[in-house]
């Protein structure tokens, strides 16, 4: 959580120019997919204004550690980082992918910079201590009916991100090309989810800047019916979000995703978006505001 | 080449503070070497003022490389990067070694901040043509006696380092760590040496600062008798080096690296230095101006 942001704080002051900016997280099977990623760039570089992107790229990172005979772990989804992990994240997300998305955005006139949280120390972690389960957790079948505690090793809980030194960039013209990595201040790089170093980022400009958000995944939006891939339900407030919860319209892994960018909202962001990886003009998919 | 630094200008104007920089150059066995790498980094992170790091990691590209058993072809100590390789050395040189280098900075209180040249577009190159060589050539030992050109593969020749850009980001109080990968500005990230990267970054520096460029390495300096490790030569001029090299002192493999930092001292840089990896503060080794 960013330290300029506690929760007894309601929407912080702007000090900056309250220019519009645009955050978009990308996840890595668009960063796979060549013809997909090249589109994606044009877009990303097509927004006007002041821009940020944060990439995944979990997908790429699991074929290296095939590769090498590393053995990838994973529980409810998320990746159990141990130290031979740990090198290879830090090769894939910080080398690999982060430095090919800045070349590529280069080359389309965007003045783009890798950063991971352990550069200019922009984002702070510590290092998430095991975390309980319950007998019958449903999580990866290798780990069903087992209890007690999973610790996921190198993996950083953000404690602050710094907008300010973040911002002094963007006003340089600098476009921020974010990695899911982040360090502890005492040397070490912690691997940290994507979705979160967006949440984050954009939650820690947010006094600078009108923040939009957007999240963009394989769907057009939140959908009111999952099969319909055109029932995307345009606005969600905080009070929908209740009523859609409660209704069951809204269920399942969807929960978090909008508490996450509900939680960004309450901290200062403008408004976040759920949009298709084709489609992040802010013009299309679900606004949670 | 710097553009800003053609051939024909003598020492550059100097337009910034005039304070000094210091830039050091650190090879692959001490990035290796945990021990030696944590004395290095207390070194560097104790020398007064501004400040760059410049790092290799060709050892540890050549271990990955091997694990994912990529063969690596070398020719006269030079890499052959093919597109298997080029993924590699952006993983080891852009992602594990510099991020690892940059979190243990950052552990130091030193605020580094990892740069390839693709980022804020820092040191722009060209692909290599291929090279000719000529029969007997002394490389490689599969090549010896090839007669004909030798294509690098994915190598950057430095066409433009920005030393504006650079300055910019230290007088916010950052420390650059370089890794040794350029672009093409065309999307392509490619394979440049380290000691060009020192070298070009202090030329694009020296309009800016009063730069001293320290290239760190296994010797105490250049050696006036190769087998007396105390024989340091102190001081080498453009004469001395022309006198050293007709008498034979200076020869083989020393002759590039002095060369190179005489170009430097032409180009504006105050000084070179020339020393051990234990060494690097300012006080030993050969100083070449």
């Amino acid at each position: 959580m960013n330290e300029d942001h506690k929760d007894t704080t309601p929407i912080p002051h702007r000090e900056g120019p309250g220019e519009s900016l645009t955050i978009v997280k990308v996840g890595g099977a668009v960063v796979e997919d060549e013809a997909q990623l090249s589109q994606l760039l044009k877009d990303f570089s097509a927004i006007e204004g002041r821009k940020v992107l944060v990439h995944g790229g979990g997908r790429k990172a699991t074929k290296v550690a095939e590769a090498l005979g590393i053995e990838s772990k994973m529980v409810n989804g998320r990746r159990i980082t141990d130290a031979e992990m740990l090198r290879v994240v830090t090769m894939v997300y910080g080398g690999l992918v982060n430095k090919n998305l800045v070349a590529k955005l280069q080359a389309n006139g965007i003045n783009a910079l890798g950063l991971t949280g352990a550069d200019i120390d922009v984002i702070r972690s510590h290092k998430r201590p095991p975390v309980p389960v319950s007998p019958g957790y449903s999580g990866d079948p290798g780990f069903s009916g087992f209890s007690g505690t999973i610790d996921f090793g190198f993996v950083g809980d953000v404690e602050r991100a710094d907008g300010q030194m973040l911002s002094k960039l963007i006003e340089e013209g600098i476009t921020p090309v974010m990695a899911p990595l982040t360090h502890d201040g005492q040397g070490n790089i912690l691997n940290t989810n994507a979705d979160t170093i967006a949440s984050e980022t954009a939650k820690a400009l947010a006094p600078y800047y009108d923040v939009t958000l957007i999240f963009s995944f394989e769907k057009k939006g939140v959908l009111r019916h999952p099969d319909d891939d055109d029932s995307v339900i345009p606005t969600i407030t905080h009070a929908d979000y209740i009523k859609y919860k409660e209704d069951g319209t809204i269920s399942g892994g969807m929960l978090p995703k909008i508490e996450n960018a509900l939680a960004a909202i309450d901290a200062g962001v403008s408004r976040v978006i759920i949009t298709l990886a084709t489609a992040i003009d802010g013009r299309h998919g679900t606004i949670i505001q």
